[in-house]
């Protein structure tokens, strides 16, 4: 019911992942039920079919990129919209059954994107052990504690679900890496302006890329909008047809985005809104970007009173 | 009184010019009194002083240009508004007192742009006869018909008014050159929007010419408002220093060009509205220019439609 | 040496992928030696090292869109450049050891993108068969025949290599898909220009993305260089910062691409070119798209004359 | 003959103007012969048809705008170049027959865009005397030395020739006001670049107005080239069609300039080239404009090297 806080809360599993640990960061998921779904598919039709209210599934990382999978759940099917971001540092700890020394790790068991992560680490503490694949960071906290393998690449969450001991802890390359996530319900009035939003799209283009997407950017920067990111993804019609995931500043209900969005809707071949939420700043050295001279909010104030006065025939 | 019809007119005479023929094509003129000025200047600031309701005045000729003082006048001082364009064929006549024969004319009349526009006609039928400059076509008018010349290239209303007969008629060598006239009052409520509307603008950019001419020409063509006149005029200040008029498609009660007017006051220095006002179609041939795809009334009002129900959360 | 031709090829195995099956299209492989390589970072580590001539690596697929290792491993470390596309049909079979009847398959071993692509054939023929996520296309056929599952997707080729007997073939659902190879080699004079062409480069802006990627777009739109890929990538640095890669129309050799590329070097923060080379038409239905009124090869050709005219003091 | 320096100078007399104190300032001049013409076209036309070897005309002034005639002549007709311009301050004086006393003076002759630049003077200091219109700054002069005006507004050079007596100097509103005169020649190669030269085009767009003039400043902008002067003039077909001057920062000789000549010869119906010649800096408050960045030579020279090694497959 539109209104209703969730209380069915569902997130990508299995048990003992970053989205786990992400979705534990809503203080509405604190006292309500946290289901883990098999998929980012699975997670989002749960909420579609009315079996949870809100989903929490990962959007991007700042070394793997997008997370295709999401996007494209996102821009097919029923409509959903994005409600929220958590945006989490990415620690993958090394962790083994107790008892284990780091110097007896023979066989490391990772996804493979957390081992590429790790790759420096592996390199200079384990350059003899072998790594080996395996399909989810909890699938591999798993292995290790069934003794399947010596020891697991994977989130703090998952070596303590697991009982491992933490023999090496923050072992990613990138200090900085974090995961970015979404937590998207079923379609509703947008979460009130913050001050610092963020509006994501998806838009389709005509064939002419060159010519479109400077339209579709020019419709943006004539209104001041930033982009602070840009995916394109494959339609899966053709190769060289694709839709394009833009995550822009400001909310639906300002005035400056809302005319930028019906500038979209008019040149694009076809514009789905993902929802306007509060910008999660993990970082203190992320700040507002602020609009462009003329382009304030104070300039759109100044420049739609003056309209009115020319349209009353007061030109004073 | 505002809602008032105008009923005092001035044009820029002597009397006896285009000026006064194109006064005379507006309804209203007809049954009120019409006062000749000496100079464009003396026309506006009678209006802008309350002595007269509005002033006829020539904008632009589609041989010589711009009329600059009339645009500079327009640009400085009390602002004042277009109500109505008229746009008049430019038919020069050469007319001499009765008795006169073409083939004894040894001295022609003529204000300097009246005789370039007749050049050829004179090369051909008066190729060894003195052309004399002078102040204005009625000035020509007024010298044959005192005798100081044999004949006067004149508007036919100039001949008529100091009894010429009309030697030779259509003696310009563009058939179809115009003079587009303004009808100015002082600022109100413009003239309702009918469909076919002219907006016209004084606009001020910063020196770096390239970068916010630009931004001038993109807030427009991101609407979709064409600009059928674009001139350009010194601002005194120093060489290299403009101000544009810009006449545009459209009125400023529509949607469209008020969200690009906005957008123009937000982007330049200054933006001085000139008003907006019925086109005047004077050639069949000149057909209104329809809108960009998806820049039409209809896409503007979908995509309204659209963003209102985004804030609604409504996706449909 | 430069103008060799290679013979020492490495591909993204195992034995038995579509990779290995787009390597036996180029006509050089044939005859040279072809090792699979256990990652896309090996193979092109195997090129960088001098241990291998060319390799053939994954781009991109119609569904799944970019292979994101590839592009990473493309824009960082040692320059390499892509000489050749091969773009190859995505022909998914259900393969199993000889006398096995599809009722009777109870577990299907498939790469997750496979199963993925195969989605619809599997409920409608398997409904009832546990999908089990492996590695790779060629690690689920090993899987079947050495009996650990009853089935598994995967290409042709590793169905014939596995000597599994072909249950069903074309299983996936858009029968259209395609991926996309690219043949790489360490720099060097790029093949000669064939007349349609593909560049491809990667880019790197600055952090203000609406105006440094509108600069990018018309920097091409201004030469008529039409884009046929635009992806972004993360840099790794922070969220929110991207590398792009386009695949631009037209070979380094063009003046018209030259001139563009000459323009984004000088406005971007970093360019890398990866490559001009032959574009794969796999589809009679994909026709180059013709340049723009005015940005034909004729046309650069006609104001490079006039240019020169010019400066000779030659207005003719 | 090319190469030949000018001996037959001709300018738009009558003598005592403005354009012969201009053409004063060209060293040739002084030691060719000098002859006045009676309008801008008898001038042009002369050189045209080899009776003088160069003219000088006015093109602009800072108050009263383009002199039209002038832009209209050098964009129709056999093709003529701009080799140098002249800037010469304006300085109206007044002008009266010796023994007259200021307070006597009843009536003034003035061309009237004269009296206009002069209108704040007469007010204060002559409020009562009756300004008579007369067709040059000459003929005032001559008026007034032949009786038949007390006073005259003219230039210096004007009251120096008819031998009148200053009874007032600088007596122009605007203290800055300048005029800016070109001399002009036959085709031929331009003067060498000084860096820091002017060229001058005409240029023909198609009707839709806003999409076209916005390409032409698009491939302006891209170079980096700056524009000075934007005028527009109708071409005499209708209203509405216009032929644009542009004066843009640069040498026909340069990389960049040469580069965006180009690109307007692709995008516009027609160019007209009329000129690279070294900028006349009259004021030490008037610098060049920095090349915005990544658009100096410098940046130039980096992006043609680097296109360089791509080609060559030199990466590095």
């Amino acid at each position: 019911m539109p209104g209703t806080p969730p209380t069915r809360f569902v997130y990508l599993g299995p048990e003992g992942t970053f989205a786990e640990q992400a979705l534990r960061t809503v203080p509405a998921a604190e006292h309500g039920t946290r289901t883990p779904a098999r998929s980012v598919g699975e997670a989002l039709d749960s909420v579609r079919a009315g079996d949870a209210d809100a989903a929490l599934v990962p959007l991007e990382n700042s070394i793997g990129g997008a997370v295709g999978v999401t996007l494209d759940e996102m821009a097919e099917g029923e409509p959903l919209v994005i409600t929220r971001e958590v945006i989490l540092p990415v620690e993958f700890v090394l962790a083994a059954r107790p008892g284990t020394a780091l110097a007896s790790v023979r066989s490391v068991a990772a996804h493979p994107q957390a081992s590429t992560q790790c790759r420096g680490w592996l390199r200079d503490h384990l350059p003899d052990a072998a790594v080996v694949d395996v399909l989810s960071n909890g699938a591999a906290a798993a292995g290790a504690a069934a003794g399947e393998y010596d020891a697991a690449i994977c989130a703090p969450i998952g070596a303590a679900r697991h009982r491992l001991t933490v023999l090496a802890d923050k072992i990613a390359d990138h200090p900085d890496a974090v995961t970015r996530f979404a937590l998207v319900s079923r379609p509703g009035p947008p979460p009130p302006p913050t001050g610092d939003d963020v509006t994501s799209l998806a838009i389709y283009i005509a064939h002419d890329r060159v010519g479109a997407l400077l339209s579709v950017l020019m419709e943006l920067a004539v209104r001041g909008v930033n982009l602070t990111r840009i995916e394109s993804r494959p339609t899966g019609e053709a190769l060289g047809r694709y839709v394009f995931f833009l995550d822009c500043t400001g909310h639906v209900a300002d005035v400056r985005l809302g005319e930028a969005l019906q500038g979209l809707r008019r040149v694009c071949a076809e514009v789905r809104f993902l929802g306007s939420y509060p910008r999660h700043r993990w970082s203190p050295a992320e700040r507002p970007v602020p609009a462009p001279p003329g382009l304030s909010d104070a300039d759109y104030a100044d420049a739609a009173a003056w309209l009115a006065r020319l349209r009353a025939g007061e030109l004073s």
